[in-house]
């Protein structure tokens, strides 16, 4: 199934996606997954964000290859950051350079994982049935605050617009062996599979249990795959008028322009 | 003005608080405050933290004398983390000394801004507009994962019941020059003033602001002055049985148990 958040007369709804007709649920899908009885077509429709997350946790250097390609040790646990919640748009939403901070803004392709019911202290071998389904996501960053200016990642990772998540959820993937890729302007910037994650979804969702409860809602990103613009020589970094692709194989594609912040 | 939020009959409330008496008010005391009319009694209700934020900001090394203990350089901007929304809880409420980390848990006393509305771009002499007001804070830190285990905070300062708030938000505070205290046990582990704060706290909304937007309820935890457990020879670590208490001149005491985790 794919669950889709949406905003129609004013109201925000979730509802199901079947080609271009989405059966409208009766509140939310966590507790249960129950049509109204009404249908909204895709098209009369402004697509939100499939989720408003209570926190967005994200876990670094999560790919062999991505490790490698940034130089860093690889990690013995997963890397906990958190971004701010006001970070998170739709797809189709423009991702804003910040005027703080517009000249090294980079993308990450991940898989995002949506939280269904609270999980608190799972096993590994029970984790996956705590989730809800998955969604494309873009880790965006802003290098020089990551790199050079900050001590801690929260605010390079936290800019608002800096947490693309969409277009919708599917609930039906094996997220041990999906395709993860990235396109800027069209061109592959990053091509893999979460199969070269390090701790897969089972084992963060287990991991993470154990340190906070992950309420219905809560977004894991799960870390990118080598290909990123700032490992790249010469670097690579977004600017205004670009567009961003997320695809994972099985979901979809999340795409994103980039706009320059407003004067 | 005291602000509570609190469970009445199995509802989330707020109230303002006037001795015992709690004059309940009408939805939430972002937009306006609006007494319904009808009163509790401080006793009769369990007191809840005193909002549901959206995200916690989090401040590190903003007290001259704290960065100096700490041997860390004096930040030319402010530090910013996150600490995952599921860990606040409300005065009263214990801090439980989680079983992946129970060893070296630290208090850290801290003034509480609480965001009343949206602010993006605001500048310094305007920022103060936008609190609602000030609480008790207490940014619980493992310090065996901030300090040894993990490249980022984030884990740290975000297990379960690792952010006290409360026991109310105070509208009417000066936080230029307010006192900032935590005993332990009844021992006096910090006591300072938020002048000695490196970023005031109009600064950091500004700051911040540019960053992200804050919404009604944010809160920012805006630092925490000398005498931490971690700086002491020997080093002082929380134990199940201790007793914390974060206190605000003219605020008010946040006072939590110390307790252990489950088996």
């Amino acid at each position: 199934m794919k669950i889709v958040r949406f905003l129609k007369d004013g109201q925000i709804r979730y509802g199901l996606l079947d080609g271009e007709r989405i059966d409208v649920l009766a509140g939310e899908p966590f507790e249960a997954i129950r049509p109204d009885g009404t249908t909204a077509a895709l098209g009369e429709v402004k697509l939100l964000a499939p989720v408003s997350p209570p926190n967005v946790l994200a876990i670094g250097l999560n790919y062999r290859q991505h490790a490698l390609e940034t130089k860093a040790a690889i990690p013995d646990r997963p890397l906990l950051f958190i971004k701010a919640s006001t970070s998170v748009i739709a797809a189709g939403d423009p991702i804003v350079l910040p005027a703080m901070a517009p000249d090294e803004v980079d993308y990450e392709a991940e898989l995002a994982v949506v939280i269904g019911r609270a999980a608190r202290d799972v096993a590994p071998d029970d984790a996956l049935s705590y989730v809800l389904g998955y969604t494309c996501g873009n880790d965006v960053s802003a290098r020089d605050c990551q790199k050079r200016l900050d001590r801690q990642w929260a605010r390079a990772k936290s800019f608002d617009t800096f947490c693309p998540l969409g277009p919708w959820i599917e609930t039906d993937l094996d997220p041990t062996n999906a395709p993860v890729r990235c396109r800027v302007n069209g061109r592959t910037m990053q091509d893999s599979s979460t199969s070269d994650m390090i701790f897969p979804c089972a084992q963060l969702i287990s991991y993470l249990s154990h340190c906070l409860t992950l309420l219905p809602g809560t977004v894991i990103l799960t870390g990118t795959p080598p290909g990123v613009g700032v490992a790249r020589e010469p670097a690579v970094y977004l600017r205004a008028g670009d567009v961003v692709e997320v695809e994972i194989g099985g979901v979809g594609v999340l795409r994103n322009p980039v706009a320059a912040a407003r004067a």
